[in-house]
């Protein structure tokens, strides 16, 4: 099978790849034809079937795994494949873990390194706080090992959530060390918390989109709720360590216009919702750069930056 | 006694106040003197006590009852007393209900119309939810009929928070007549549950001033939290319904910069924030109308219409 | 004839509709077609004609009536008729009022109770002013019964303009039941007359077109000038009233950067302009949730809203 | 008698002055006393009398003139006369002109300028329009040569308002000779008129102040509806015409957050509004710098200018 | 040869061009073509190699001149060629001058207005400092009367930064005559060096695009740093007057957000950002009334004016 | 002598201070006396001489070092000296040290650690650079060590402005670490480069205090104009490099609104204005913290945190 991000024009495809999208269409001549997008860890491909009820060409649905033979052409500066053949695949004939987009790091030892920080908090409410989800609730440790940390932008990838939580509490502990009016506790506890609410706002992968609840609530508010919950738990749980840990998290995305329905207006609320724009930013450069063909490539207007942005000679 | 809002320059205040602040100050020439403000339930008034030691000025602190007599003089165009005597008052001199302001309307008769409106819900488990706060739990009912809207703006007096919900939720109710896509049932329960939070997030009168707890996640998450653990307790709640009910108080505020997590999705979400909207102007400029003194006068810019405004002849 | 809301994809496309819009155009391979968009009450309807120059393809002008044949397909995701026949349909062969978007609620009916609003108003400079237009100028009369509220968003139909009209002044009434600081008879006649200025802003259907006079005055200061030419025509007409009524139509759009040059500084323009918003913002959902398929489906972003929306369950 | 601007700390103020405020108040200590604006065309001064019922002390009332003898002092940097005798002087005792700020340059003169422009201006429907208000109208002449162009920033003195237009005519016919595409008609026609609204909006000196109908309905609205009211009065005046003159008007101040209700869409109405910006930043600078006391001075911050501003040497 | 401003459709089209654009691209039918885009001094033409491989299309690249055989069409409104038959042009075949836009003023003439200005400034530093640039520098010079004034909004032809400067300079020079606070040496030596960074930030024609040093530093810090690098060349130039030059260079885009580090705090800056915006307004709206093709035409939507626009009748 | 943060109302003032601040002014009674502002090393003390004229008050000016006996009282809440005597102090008679707020980490120290981190670069042009200033440039090492990072805000003391360099080259460090995309000799060149126009944006102690320079173009562009000159000095500095970090330098605010006129576009940029704000913001909450006077207490609402602001324990 050759990955999507070695495919060159010209070459034949054939393989088994996700059906991400499948829509019927006509061309402008009122020909039909159908729209689909296959999908492997290393990316995403337009692919059309000109010929929809030709022989060869089998039924299946959007998110099954197909097999498929086509040609691979250029339009307007994309590839393309055009399907010749193509039918649905069984169960055995591939694996799974080739289809979805996942962090290059490895997951299990991303998780031991949080459970290390946990480890570390010296407050006894917040460690078993921290222990309730990340120790204790296994189908939560399953989610949060497996999500994305957005449906679009950085950290889109299985593991990407459970990346961006451990580069963001390095980030947080780094700041603990220089800048003393840091709590540690609280702080290394919020960020290992602050992202919590997406494990329900998006659905797990391969769908990967909006929940109900995630569009009603937010992943903000719902993380803040999940707090509440498992504090609940505890006996005895302080009211105003609950109340500082959920202003962390609902002051996370630092202005009211991103969502967070209060400002940080603690220390630890301003370090992480610091640390959480630095590695959403720094993180999102290195998946544009990961594009880039050229050093030195000006790879044109981003949203996020609002400029023409380009990577340096390393 | 004379209430503050009949007191007149020249002439002598003599009767029992609240002390809402006392303060130690020295004037430009070095001498002591102390800044004290009154409160009955008709508004405040500056005083000063201009020879702190003198005979006549006894201890008191602030929020006792104190009796007071003075001079009314006039000080860049407000009223101020200058206190001669002072001493504090005794338990029985004075009823407490003369010194905070309330509503000018039967607090017992709007809670009835509350309690109507709960009764006409027809969903069981929305109608339950309302019942568990304003039916079964006397601590928040008591709570909810004293507290005031606001700390400073529109309905910052005891009943405010209940008279504001009452009259939102009568709009509501003309909303849904209006326009068939609202659904009735959710949005009177989120009308009548869409402050409950500044139960928490203001301390009781006469402090009336924001809590901990207020500061660091606000009314709005407050309040989303309380429908949380009021429908757990609730079988069976469907969670779409709970989703939807916390929207609504979410979404309330209209505007992410007004410190709503999330903007109205849903009709009734829409609907709420503006019948909170509408509200919360009315009254405002109904109490900034009370204090003009002449019809036609216009009475300055005001921040909140960022407008110079007027009375017109009714 | 088969209304335009009734196709289906792979039916036969059959009747006469008004064309709206007709366009020459080449394909991507250099072939001349034509574009031409389709018009009846419930809609409109891109349609293509493939072989321009062929028998049975007669000539035909914008904003004529035509007598179509042809196939009806689906072009990416929207249904699209091939039109196969086309000829000029003559005055009798259809009835005009099938092919404009007209309000769902009687007109008449509606006139008649904005007419009993008028009779209501006691101020008889106000009354006089209202019936000046809406009883004795039979070619306002006309115009304002026929136009829409809008060119493409709220109200855009037939009789919009008088719908929309209507139920804001309903609203207004209600506030003054409910806020005893508004004077009925300015806040009613200033209900009745905030939209005046688009009868003559957009053109008649079926144009329904921003006039040149539109393009540079708006609707709101044509409004207000012709409150200046109705109350020139009334005796003694007091200037301060006519002052107040045009401050209010100039400020209903409630704040400067939506056109309106004063923010409303009168009690009555804030009630005008939160009528006009709640009104214009639960039609704009009507509309919006008429259009969806599914109970509980999200509808995507809506620019207006600033969120994806839903609807619940009534 | 010496002028508000050269009078100095420690010498004798004596002389007959403008009272522009009067307004009783008592000092920290309860002491009554009198706060008086004095006012000439030099500036204002702030006053004080200390002892208001001593003898010396006669009763005058605000926009009285007033003859005073008083020490002047210097208060928090600025100077302040102590007054301490004061009497109402007769008329014949003064020359009110000596009481008004009023413009360097020659009010007929200028007037004079405006009405060669207006001479020569081609279109006859323009230049009678022009002629109406400007020649015609005695009463309108009064009042243009005598008022501001602002009640509190530039040009804020008598004469202020035909300056302000003669300087911006002249830069717009300029504008005329530099780019081909402007029409000199309509854009000379819109410059004599474009404030003339302010005639009505500020009340004459010595008051200078905003009338009732100017906060209702603003100079911008008022000044479209004196050219609506004046178009009126010639035979077949083209309404195109009229619509774009009035449209140059309504869009002069370029933004709608400025309280343009249309935002310029004619080349004519872009050049008055810049033209209108351009003059008046120079004038409020050229105010500003008179105010310096030495070359290269810093003068602090500026709203306007959202800078520290400083003079260069010229 | 048919200048591409003349071709009509239906026509032949026979002539050299430059050669903008080239891309290999496929149909939706899977089928291989070129995108071209063709430009002359008139302006620019898509064109389309439907058949690339085929006998009578030689090789070229993008900025040759192509010597092209192939039919004028119409696609979606506007104008195509198909191309049959292309060959790279040899030097001498065509005259550069055709091909490029260029400025309708003679670029000669003006580039002497300049050298008159310059002439005219009676401070030697800043005489001098104009000289080392305008007089002495060839390479400049060259590139000054060469370079546009923009990528693709108004002046962006050849000459067009010299006929901007120019424009401004004479707008700067009536500024000084009009308002005597402004020091006439520094506004005009300011507006004549105002955008000298342009022939840094943007390669020469025919590419005129964006360099990497204009993406990384701007025209206006680049043209303060060649004022820098051409005082440091002059014995004792004054550094206050070095400052306040760079000052109006860095302040000339009047707003932060334009890009101007520093908000105006001279009144030459003021005035030169004035002027700046005023020349580019007009300019822009000269080039859109341009493409006018009927008097009194809406031209639609324009976002520099955040309105639809027309031009009037001159 | 007692420190100006161990005063307490009360106790007598006695010992030398500088003078910060001496002005002339009248009471509201109209009696003469002075506002004096004292200042050490732990903070400004407001001070009155009620009798300017009288015995042991002798002749001094602002930033002399003054012998002060007094009485410390308490006005508005602040404490404030009465002075009773004063006489300048002579040399010898102070240690200067003691009177300039300075840092409490040593600057030595903290020197050394940039040296360090010069060491470190590998890119042989860029240490070259940093030498020129940091290691062979006398003045400039002075300045930097002495200079404040700001006048009013986050580290406005001696030593300040070394103090935010290294803490934020510290952070720099660390993302080359966590950032594989980011390039270390250009980040922390610009990192150590980032501040260094405010050797000349502001005066050096006790003034401190924006320079004419300093208004006119801003730290940013003067640090970018001292990058340039200083690789003028180097043989063969690589454009491009000198670009890339004159860009960090630029564009290290983050947003044009905050005065950078580029947006940061490469990853370097965007990590050093990240690095920025996280110091700053860590700096000034340290800072407002050691102001706190009780754990847990609200600080009030802050303009830079747009919120009330509190302290968690630690």
């Amino acid at each position: 099978m050759k990955f999507i991000n070695e495919m060159r024009e010209g070459e034949k495809a054939a393989g088994i790849y996700l059906c991400k999208h499948k829509q019927a269409a006509v061309t402008k001549n009122g020909k039909s034809y159908e729209n689909v997008i296959l999908q492997d860890k290393t990316g995403t491909l337009d692919a059309k079937i000109w010929e929809p009820n030709s022989l060869g060409i089998d039924d299946f649905e959007v998110l099954d795994y197909i097999d498929v033979i086509g040609d691979i052409t250029s339009f307007q500066g994309s590839l393309q494949v055009s399907i010749k053949r193509v039918r649905k695949a069984k169960e055995g004939e591939y694996d799974p873990g080739n289809y979805l987009p996942v962090s290059e790091k490895n997951v299990e030892n991303m998780y031991q390194e949080i459970l290390e920080y946990i480890q570390s908090i010296k407050n006894p409410y917040l460690q078993k706080l921290l222990k309730i989800y990340y120790v204790e609730d296994n189908e939560f440790i399953k989610a949060f090992k497996n999500h994305s940390a957005a449906k679009t932008v950085h950290h889109g990838f299985v593991g990407g959530l459970l990346e961006h939580t451990l580069s963001l509490t390095k980030l947080c502990e780094y700041y603990t060390k220089s800048y003393s009016i840091l709590n540690r506790d609280l702080l290394l506890t919020a960020a290992i918390f602050h992202d919590i609410g997406k494990t329900k706002e998006l659905s797990a992968f391969p769908a990967n989109d909006y929940t109900d609840e995630g569009q009603l609530l937010g992943h903000i508010v719902m993380g803040a709720e999940m707090i509440h919950d498992g504090a609940k738990k505890i006996p005895d749980f302080p009211e105003t360590l609950e109340n500082e840990l959920k202003h962390c998290i609902l002051a996370h995305h630092g202005e009211l216009e991103y969502g967070s329905p209060k400002k940080p207006a603690l220390a630890e609320a301003v370090a992480l919702s610091l640390a959480d724009n630095t590695d959403a930013k720094m993180q999102t450069l290195t998946e544009l750069f990961a594009a880039a063909k050229r050093p030195n490539e000006w790879l044109g207007y981003n949203r996020l930056f609002e400029s023409n942005i380009r990577k340096t000679d390393c």
